[in-house]
């Protein structure tokens, strides 16, 4: 059977691990412009990452690309001491590169712990390669599994509000409510500073033949108020165990906009974060305030202001109606029984 | 004495009313460029604030600039008729521009009754002028008062959040602050798609000597999450006798997310409009949505998706703090009572 649905660019080729190199699609111009930033080694992935040419699940592919990169140069060293330092420098460099994204941490740190014990193997490359297509794998089915459980909260008629760029999560969750015969539009906040919803998200949600209407990161309240708006819906770059939710900031502000109008926010992540049991527990990033002064490299504010750009924000469970993982949809509430690890003996 | 305050370039030198025309600076670019756009004829004028060359009260400057310029061109025509007929097409061109702005459109009305009734005298420009001059100055005397009673509800130490341009209310709240000693800070919003708060009010806050800080129209809820803002105050466009603030659109968003975290919403008018009861009796302007879709003229989404303007929105009494205006602070219940007008007998 033909998929009704056209998988967006962003979703099936944002990433392109290649013989000599990594390509990464650069978000930051990418619709109004489709060009890659190639990579020849893991440092040049990790610029990239930093730089945002990738964001949300771009980095978790880009970084372990990297890894795979580094694997093969390793390849070539003469002693197994020596690959294993070049796979440990290329593991840490890419980890720093954004120390809020969960995704990062988990698959380099499981790709260097499969490599280190296969370091001395000859065909290191490839073995590492295989590794991170499997991550890779699980990662697609993971998501798909997320995009079906949110799905369900989705009906027929539906306008979602999204914020961001989610990535596979809202692109999996709206395939999925179009192959169940769901009509269903979309309003997408056009998330200044870096426009990823009036670039990434309104692009791949109209490749994929769903409506799309682009707003001002302050209209959505108004489109509430207006009754345009049937539930919000957005990726998370975290949940805790306590049932917060940590995304692009300006989440919580809609979120709060949402329960003022008995609108349901649900929120999207793969799994919760077991290691963290509140916010307290996630270093949050801030990134230079320059970028909220400036507009696709264009300088947009006074010279005589100075800019603040906390990249996240945190929404408390009180305003999440329910959050949507590849094991199911669960309320804020009862994230922490279901997803805490077991206490060790 | 000397003023311990700098009035701003906005408030000081924005609609200068000249020999042979008026010229108005251009809001779009300022303060990344200061350039104004000459205006030979009341069409020219009306024109300009159709494509916003200036916006908040700069229409009330610039449209009844623009009917003085109608007077002068009347001047010379032969018969009283002829004046007449030029007279009610300038104001009835001038009033079309922004058919949600009150001030463009009590001004023009009244000016245009002033004017017919001296329509038959030798020097009309002169006399239209002297009368554009006194609404001005009323228009000053108001914003002073209005500011006055605004900053009493500021604290030393406060950092205020605003949105927009609140235009002469706010600047004149700030320096009736600052006169009285205050230490204060101000965030502002860009407040897309224009960016009015990262050009306009950031700079002119500067210009004042007050720090200014700039964040995208998403991230005021994170700041005042964060401890980071004491008061939310915002200009209205018009507060109906109801209680509805109705401003730029955003305003709603951040009352919501002010009234979450418990501070105080202040909005700011300098009468409110008698003639309105509820939002209701108010034509809400929606611009074209195609200006979302852009910034400073540059295209800053996909093409494949539309965009939607809705140029202001409503914040219900419930959501507002206190209503500030040049005849006292208020309740946004008390709006009618001490507003209305006496019913004809």
């Amino acid at each position: 059977m033909v998929d009704p649905v056209t998988m967006p660019t962003l979703i099936a080729k944002s990433i392109l691990l290649e013989e000599e190199m990594v390509r990464i699609l650069d978000r930051r111009i990418f619709p109004l412009k489709t060009e890659y930033v190639d990579c020849r080694d893991f440092e040049d992935v990790a610029v990239a990452i930093e730089q945002m040419v990738t964001q949300s699940s771009g980095p978790f592919f880009a970084a372990s690309a990297g890894f795979v990169l580094a694997a093969r140069r390793a390849e070539v060293l003469l002693t197994v001491n020596e690959r294993l330092e070049l796979l440990s420098r290329a593991a840490e460099r890419l980890l720093r590169t954004r120390p809020t994204n969960n995704n990062i941490r988990n698959v380099i740190t499981s790709l260097l712990a499969e490599a280190r014990a296969v370091a001395g193997e000859e065909k290191l490359g490839e073995r590492v390669e295989a590794m991170a297509r499997q991550a890779w794998a699980r990662q697609h089915e993971h998501s798909r599994n997320l995009g079906e459980n949110a799905a369900k909260l989705i009906e027929d008629g539906d306008t979602i509000l999204t914020h961001c760029w989610g990535e596979s999560g809202i692109i999996d969750a709206l395939a999925s409510a179009v192959r169940a015969g769901k009509r269903i539009k979309v309003i997408c906040t056009e998330t200044r500073p870096y426009l990823q919803g009036s670039r990434l998200t309104a692009h791949s949600v109209a490749e994929m033949g769903i409506e799309a209407t682009v707003i001002t990161d302050s209209m959505a309240a108004h489109a509430m108020d207006r009754g345009m708006v049937n539930k919000l819906m957005t990726a998370a770059d975290r949940v805790t165990l306590s049932g917060h939710v940590i995304n692009k900031v300006g989440t919580l502000q809609l979120a709060i906009a949402a329960n003022n109008f008995d609108i349901p926010f649900v929120a999207m992540v793969r799994f919760p974060d077991a290691k963290a049991s509140t916010p307290n527990d996630v270093r949050m990033e801030e990134r230079d305030g320059e970028e909220v002064l400036h507009c696709l490299g264009m300088r947009t504010a006074t010279p005589l202001a100075r800019g603040w750009y906390p990249a996240f924000d945190v929404t408390p469970p009180r305003l999440v109606s329910a959050i949507a993982t590849a094991a199911g949809v669960f309320a804020p509430t009862m994230i922490r029984d279901r997803f805490a690890e077991p206490a060790a003996a």
